[in-house]
């Protein structure tokens, strides 16, 4: 079987929806499944490597790269830059590798804008409370940053009329077979089959 | 949770390829998923049940539903007549079941022209040889008959990249899970989640 082309995907969720967790789980079950990782403005949290969770640059080294056009999407997200190399990207896809953009609403309707064909998810929290629950149990931020971070979760959540899927974390591993599901199916379209399968097609026509 | 409409999927294979079966295995396992069962003029074979199978009718009686525009779809195939009826769809959909339709090329064409939400999936055998011998196998046929039978396929078979999907059913159980695969992410698309999850949008947008 020759191997398809990789799909991407675009996943978005109002902070405390357990995205990540939900992207980490899937990579370490699937090798042939990545997480794009952006370029940032923004400092290392304590654990973070550069290359592995962001590229981490200075705002003059961002801004250089969008001016080289770089960037397949970027966005100023308070005061630092969030960006995604197109180049990483397409060399993924081109490995039969499935990319997943972890990027929110603004990104995607950039990215929406340059790829016709790109799935993208939108990941809920069950629940109001749940979130205001998730994000109160990091148990780092003040009261203040995190009403902050509810009203930031509101507006992203507002978005999610403009994604393919939507997916609810309420039960992990169920959310989690979900956005497995989602991906396994894209695998099935023609577009891929039909070159996975190219020598099977020739022998049933010829 | 509220229930959200069915979703329609056209199924189509040549013949020989195992669609009865893999659709048999979907139904048996799920009870929220429904096949079409089509009217047609031919005569029943041993073991066909009128209203299970087919709706047996005679040709002025499918002449008199074309006239009254009861079809969904409806093809000549040799001398006799098949069709959907529109009206026992539209209900299944309606009460949240997702409906299979078992046409061919030629009914999935008539279809998509009248109804935009509809996923399209053909189904392949593993190799022409394979083909053959599972035509073979049933023994009823003559050479000829058989030949018929494989030019036949081919000709369905030559329609595969109209479809959205192609699964390829080489082992039973790998193609029974893809097409479960297609179908339940289908049931996570934006359209139909926004309708399961409205009470859950409306408690974080509020």
């Amino acid at each position: 079987m020759a191997h398809s082309r990789g799909n991407l995907f675009i996943l978005s969720a109002p902070s405390g929806a357990g995205k990540s967790s939900l992207i980490n789980a899937l990579l370490t079950k699937y090798n042939d499944m990545k997480v794009s990782v952006s370029h940032t403005t923004r400092s290392p949290r304590p654990g973070e490597e550069n290359g592995v969770h962001y590229h981490f640059v200075t705002v003059d080294e961002f801004k250089a790269l969008i001016a080289k056009d770089d960037f397949f999407e970027w966005a100023q997200v308070f005061d630092n830059y969030y960006g995604t190399s197109k180049q990483a990207i397409e060399e993924q896809l081109a490995a039969g590798i499935d990319v997943f953009l972890d990027i929110d609403w603004q990104g995607a309707q950039q990215v929406r804008k340059l790829v016709a064909d790109v799935e993208t998810i939108f990941i809920l929290p069950p629940s109001k409370a749940e979130l205001e629950s998730r994000l109160n149990s990091r148990g780092q931020d003040s009261a203040e940053v995190i009403a902050g971070r509810m009203a930031q979760a509101q507006s992203e959540t507002s978005h999610y009329n403009e994604y393919d899927y939507v997916v609810v974390n309420d039960d992990f591993a169920t959310a989690l077979k979900e956005i497995e599901t989602i991906v396994l199916a894209k695998r099935l379209s023609l577009q891929s089959q039909a070159i996975r399968h190219q020598d099977l097609l020739v022998d049933l026509l010829r």
